[in-house]
């Protein structure tokens, strides 16, 4: 899988993608990622990448103009299944969408800043909106960096033991069970003891129960 | 306003807070960030923060011993408004908790990771915790990052122009109207004209009309 990101503050995208699991998906080559800098495709002799917003108004709007070649660019050198913009007002990202897109070949994720983007370029650049939430981000850095890790981590070989990704939460339609580990007492708060009873049709049972009541209670709206 | 994040993979961390708006807050003595390492607060020889889950089952669990006594260093430097855990299954983040957290003084934001932290952490330390999501992350390091950034925007004075912030999305239960910039015509896709008009009442009424009218498609559910 590729995944190539378009930022206009590229170096907010260094970290998440030089540690940890995102990291050694990239070093064994599951995964490759490429970071793209707006200001690279601007062609004025300033290279800015954003003006006033038409209209009047606060804030900064990134321009058509560098982003359709940077896209433009990528798209010859290979096919995308998606063209994703980051954005407060897209589709809302879960689960089942991180699930879809790992199957994906490559895509690119263009992250908004300042005020957004140009309007033209969601029109008729921009295949799928992808929102992470009901909340507001200083650019789509942030959530390109949590749309791809959440996807990453799905490919096959990325996680250490593969059983991992699959009792996560949402895998199943419920929420994960509570975990427990050493010491099995701390300030005289105890391990429940059915984790130590080494009875493990017991142990899944009441890890099965415990999803159920937790999803019940704080996401009734999984049930169906 | 002062954020201490603790966390198994600081690192992770950097670069959200080394760049663009949060890198200019902390700049301003807008706000203070805290990045704390849980292996520092181990106390065995390998400095180990982890350990098996009881009763089986693929994955590590982070340790409470490191991390009660990291949060307890913290309390008996100053007090905390809350103790917040990142957690898929936690409370649900979005603009209106943003806006509250952000009128608080001192947050410490715990991250999981691996398969979650001992339950008694969650039981007996946490005061709160925050899901950005239904879905899976490696970590909550990039999901504490996405709140910070939330919050610490609203911050006074961190946002150049103190009404980007108003203006933004879901600040008035409304998602924002389409942004257009120079130039008003590329490749024969235009600006809509109204924006060119100079006529900031017709302006207004028509980025009202238009952000009404995408919060109906996009998030129904926001309409009362």
């Amino acid at each position: 899988m590729r995944i190539d990101i378009i930022s206009a503050v590229p170096s907010l995208l260094e970290s998440p993608f030089n540690d940890s699991i995102l990291k050694r998906a990239k070093e064994n080559n599951l995964v490759e990622i490429g970071i793209h800098n707006i200001r690279d495709y601007s062609q004025n002799k300033h290279r800015t990448i954003d003006d006033y917003a038409f209209g009047g108004g606060a804030g900064m709007v990134l321009e058509i103009e560098p982003i359709d070649r940077c896209i433009s660019q990528l798209k010859e050198q290979r096919d995308y299944d998606e063209v994703i913009y980051m954005s407060p007002d897209g589709e809302l990202f879960d689960q089942p969408m991180a699930n879809q897109l790992s199957l994906k070949k490559n895509l690119i994720i263009l992250c908004g800043h300042y005020k957004g983007v140009d309007e033209r370029v969601r029109q008729h650049l921009i295949t799928k909106e992808i929102s992470i939430g009901n909340f507001v981000l200083s650019g789509g850095e942030l959530a390109a960096a949590v749309v791809s890790d959440a996807i990453i981590r799905l490919l096959p070989g990325v996680l250490n033991d593969e059983t991992s990704a699959l009792s996560d939460s949402f895998q199943d339609g419920l929420v994960a069970p509570p975990v427990y580990t050493r010491p099995a007492e701390y300030k005289g708060w105890k391990v429940p003891e059915v984790l130590l009873s080494g009875n493990f049709k017991k142990i899944d049972a009441w890890r099965m129960e415990q999803s159920i009541a937790r999803t019940k209670e704080r996401r009734p709206e999984m049930e169906e």
